[in-house]
C-alpha cells in the first residue's frame, strides 16, 4: 500500500455536498464522473496526495442507495493505491482476508480496483486502486 | 486544508486491530499513545503522508464507547492538516460551520485539535489538526 488514494463520502445530494466541501477544502471539485455499473455519480477533490470522493446514489440498487439508507450520510470507504493490484489481491488472501473482487474490476478517475470485505478491516470498507494500464 | 492528516478508525480491540492494519497496511504501527482526556489510547500507522490511527474506548464514557455502541466498529474521523488552526476555524465559521471546539484542544501525536460536527460535513466528523507550536 503507497497511500491514501481517496475517502469515499456517502452523500444525498451531490450539488449540496459539493458546495460543503468547496467551503470545508477551500477548492473546487475537479472532476465529475458517473459509474454506470455501479449505480453512482462521484465528484473529486484534491487534498494533498488524496482525493476526497463523493458519491451519489443514480437509481434505488446502488450500493450508495443501499448505505444511506442502512447508515446515512457519512464515510463509505478508504481507497489506498497499490502499484500491482493483484499482487496485492494474492497478498491479502494470503493473510486470511475475504475480497469482494478476486480480480481488479474497473473503477472511476481512471482506475482498477477490488474491494475487502468490511468485516476483514475492523467494519472499514478497503478499497485498492491501480492506475488503469494502457492498452 | 493542507492534506489529510489521518483516519481515525474506532475499534473494539486496540491489539487485534493492530494485528489487522499490520497486515492491510504491510507496515507495523509505531505509535500507542494514550489521551486519559477523551478515555481513549490510539495506535498510529504511516501510510504515504497520512496515518492510520486506530481508536479504543479506555472508559464507557468515552466519545469511542459512545461511538461503537452506536454505530460498532468503523471510520470515526478525518483529520485535515492545516497551517494556522486558529485561521482554519475563524474561516469555517465564517462559512457557517459549528465547530465542536472553538479554540483548539490537545489531541494525540503531539498536535492541537479542532472538531466540526458531523452535521456541518454531511455526516463526517471533520479534525483540523496543526502541529503543537513550541512552547
Amino acid at each position: 500500500m503507497r497511500n491514501i488514494e481517496h475517502i469515499g463520502i456517502a452523500v444525498k445530494d451531490l450539488e449540496a455536498a459539493n458546495k460543503t466541501y468547496r467551503a470545508i477544502l477551500g477548492s473546487e471539485h475537479y472532476k465529475t464522473e458517473a459509474v454506470e455499473s455501479e449505480g453512482v455519480i462521484t465528484s473529486f477533490f484534491k487534498i494533498g496526495e488524496s482525493k476526497i470522493e463523493l458519491l451519489a446514489a443514480t437509481n434505488a440498487d446502488s450500493p450508495i442507495a443501499k448505505f444511506l439508507e442502512k447508515r446515512g450520510e457519512g464515510i463509505h470507504h478508504i481507497a489506498f493505491n497499490v502499484a500491482d493490484i493483484e499482487k496485492e489481491i494474492s497478498r491479502l488472501q494470503g493473510e486470511g482476508f475475504t475480497l469482494l473482487n478476486e480480480t481488479p474490476k474497473p473503477g472511476a478517475d481512471n482506475k482498477i480496483v477490488a474491494f475487502m470485505h468490511p468485516k476483514n478491516g475492523h467494519g472499514v470498507l478497503v478499497e485498492l486502486c491501480q492506475e488503469r494500464p494502457e492498452n
